[in-house]
């Protein structure tokens, strides 16, 4: 199926949400874990997680525009803080249902059944999490062309088990039972084809 | 194994390098291809591509400052025009050795044995690609924090496997074969765990 730029335009908004969703490819999938300063907490599945950079360690997210409510982008600005916490194969569900537009009074740890964890933030992680990630607010970037926005952050705390780590740094993600997702809601889990050795012109890559 | 910030900035180089880009979790893994003003095509894989929005329909990639050479950073701010082209399970190796540090005036299609294909635009899709998305450049936001470059692209054209797409829009990416990275080498196949319905408060979500 080919499309022009004018066939997208025309689709029913469903569908064009569904379709250009699925066109970047697999997503991260995380828990995006927040407070207020009352002390009200907030949680919240995203796929817009990502890598930005390893020296400083910085992520960035994006948010959609606020035609819809936005608690956790709320919370991230007023207290400079948030968590990633990956979502794994034992809770995507509950994960995924932390994307359902509860009051801004209630937690989704509790209508969702996941468990609240603290660290050196006052941001929440998930306790259930094998991955845990926390962040400090380091830039909030309105994008205009189309009012998301993005929120960088940099890790300050980082929390994975000690069997997933291999000797040079990296992480194991499917020991970790991580998922990945797909489109809007298409959640799956991974079986690793290979590492893949450092490319140098020339010469062939070889299985790690 | 707890990290705090001042454990994670004394890692070694390369062992922060690979651990912080296993934390965002599984990435998209694209071809970039880009051609410049001379007709000299330019190939390389990206696990930084993201969904920014459907309409319009919005893609964002983040590169590396300018440390390194990047070709394709120069093409499309000269030309305006990428391509993104889904890396598969049966060109996964190939699409690694398009990251070697091959001269400009090296096509890396021809390099790493993949072929050019021509739509609309002066930039080259990879013909073994299922999953095909075109860009005119959109807006180019250096980020002032780590040097990096975010650039946005609207997609003017796709082309997917009419066998792919569900009926609501979803693309179905395993049928296309599309792999997901982790980490900086790290390559893998999916299997879907489900699709689930939309998530409503105080309701339990099920599988589509």
């Amino acid at each position: 199926m080919r499309l022009k730029a004018e066939d997208i335009a025309k689709l029913e908004q469903r569908i064009r949400a569904h379709l250009i969703n699925s066109l970047s490819g697999f997503k991260s999938a995380n828990l995006l874990g927040t407070i207020n300063q009352q002390g009200q907490t907030n949680l919240c599945i995203v796929s817009s997680v990502f890598h930005l950079g390893a020296h400083p360690p910085l992520m960035g997210l994006i948010f959609r525009p606020n035609t819809v409510p936005r608690h956790s982008l709320e919370n991230i600005l007023s207290t400079g803080e948030f968590t990633l916490n990956h979502v794994h194969t034992e809770i995507y569900q509950q994960a995924h249902q932390t994307s359902a537009r509860y009051p801004r009074e209630q937690s989704e740890f509790k209508a969702c059944g996941l468990t609240e964890q603290y660290g050196s933030l006052k941001a929440p992680f998930v306790r259930e999490s094998h991955v845990k990630i926390g962040l400090k607010l380091e830039q909030h970037i309105p994008l205009t062309l189309n009012q998301t926005e993005m929120v960088i952050g940099r890790i300050v705390e980082v929390d994975y088990p000690d069997s997933a780590v291999k000797t040079d740094g990296h992480l194991d993600l499917e020991s970790c039972e991580t998922v990945a997702i797909s489109g809007l809601d298409s959640y799956h889990q991974t079986q690793k084809l290979a590492r893949l050795s450092y490319a140098k012109p020339y010469r062939e890559v070889s299985k790690l």
